[in-house]
């Protein structure tokens, strides 16, 4: 059976909760399909850049997206879209990968990014035994022991500092510029036991059972017990590439002011679109105003359904 | 004596007090000038439509904005800024209304807007006598009384839905288009003390001590003994045209996606540029933005000096 939506919400982070909470409040039948709640942002240790909240980890910050949304009542898939198709204008039909079917008006893809991988001997072997792409999740196992974090971003800074507080040492390394947030760079300057090297790369993860080193390609070796890896994202745009909707050479969407993309009934805000700056706040009013956008083309093409809601 | 910063953060709102905590973070000597903390939204009732915060007021909303701006102890000058010039790329100088003298490198303009006034006779004689601007403030003043609520938008049914839990009647008078949020036009159809009257406008507000009566254009008399004025807001931009930044035709600072208006080193953000679509979300988005830019523009000029913050 194929359930009916006025919208189909793509993705469950800051961008496509925000934009489930404006659609209902639009009294749009919305429906939300991700993953897992929250995003990507639920492995992060502390935030301290959501307006409104000063510090709270980044799990808590999206039970309160999750509070909000569910005061709405609006229904949450934990799945995966397979496929998307436009049938025609006001008409889209969606798979999920545990099968079920769904026709809506309108899109809102929100679908975020996806961590990328070194690519090295190594990296793949070790997971788990060494190698980790979460320090929220793991940095407690690396309670007295030496550990690298690999990258030069302000992810790989907040990681580096939250590992600072359980591990002996942390050596940051950075194959070209540092450039964390300069409150983060500060503070990095002032943990006596982080050392960051920049113009390294690594060649290779060895070990026997468990990581035992890190081999840079200049020939040094690091002895190590632990490698985090922050190197960058892949956004997720897969689905809106089989739409048809215009992507740029980082594979983003671009975006206009108010979450449009060169698709008609399509709109899509948060990591996944061509913002040169990822923030939650910015997700989260892209995801606003692609529900606004949605209202107003619902509106111009006739196809808005007078409903009571809440 | 002339004090010097980064960047002058001109508003206390949702825009401003987010471009605060983003320039905080970015280890820049900010300074924030405002009326009054929290801007506008602070005369609200209920925020339903903050991400991460369910429900709320307005005043709350803000408090925890202040907490945020407070931890990193940015200055805060409860003053107005009388003028401001740009002496050369780098360097603009500002009086405030107090006579103090700020020196900053950058802008950022979150100077919102200013209520309009109905302008009929009887506005200004009655006003704190019948006549109100703000529900939040005085709705209690009319419990038990007949009231009415000028203007069609989003706020004036707001105001209603808020009046309705004091006042006998709520009668909404709007000259052309009602358009709330259908969230809250489901709301003032199920109240049974509110009603709408569309295609009418006010003549005269009329009584001896107190208001009495509202007369309209049709020649119909309204006996009430509150009238709540909503008609819409005036963009605060002076202080951007004095600059010689361009403004649009409804006197709002036209910004692109990353916060920056016409003219380098002002940037701006909020209720006061011209974004089609006002929100406190959408506002606090491009506050971080603005800062984000500030911090752009500072790095490729050679403005910026390496401080240590928090």
């Amino acid at each position: 059976m194929v359930e009916k939506f006025d919208v189909l919400v793509v993705g469950a982070g800051f961008a496509g909760l925000s934009a489930a909470i404006y659609c209902a409040r639009f009294n749009l039948k919305t429906l939300i399909v991700g993953n897992v709640w929250g995003g990507l942002i639920i492995t992060t240790h502390v935030v301290e850049n959501y307006p409104g909240y000063k510090s709270l980890s980044g799990y808590d910050l999206m039970q309160k997206f999750k509070e909000h949304v569910e005061y709405y009542n609006i229904p949450f898939w934990e799945d995966q879209i397979e496929s998307i198709e436009k049938k025609r204008e006001g008409k889209f039909f969606a798979k999920t990968m545990e099968g079920k079917e769904i026709e809506a008006k309108t899109l809102i893809l929100a679908t975020g990014t996806t961590r990328k991988n070194l690519n090295v001997p190594g990296e793949k072997e070790f997971e788990n035994r060494g190698v980790s792409y979460c320090a929220t999740c793991d940095a407690f196992l690396f309670k007295g022991k030496d550990v690298v974090v690999v990258g030069g971003s302000d992810s790989a800074a907040k990681e580096a500092l939250l590992l600072s507080e359980h591990a002996k040492s942390v050596t940051v390394l950075v194959r070209s510029s540092f450039h964390p947030e300069p409150i983060n760079g500060t503070r990095i300057a002032q943990r006596k036991n982080i050392k960051v090297l920049i113009g390294v790369e690594v060649k290779e993860i060895a070990g026997k059972e468990k990581v035992e080193k890190v081999i840079l390609k200049n020939g040094k070796e690091l002895i190590v017990q632990g490698v985090f890896i922050e190197v960058g994202h892949n956004p997720q745009t897969e689905l809106a590439q089989g739409l048809g909707v215009n992507i740029n050479e980082k594979k983003e969407i671009p975006i206009d002011r108010y979450s449009r993309t060169s698709t008609e009934g399509v709109f899509a805000a948060g990591d996944c679109v061509d913002t040169e700056w990822k923030q939650g706040i910015v997700s989260a009013a892209e995801g606003a105003h692609a529900a606004n956008s949605v209202y107003n083309y619902l509106n111009e093409k006739g196809l808005l359904v007078k409903r009571n809601g809440k």
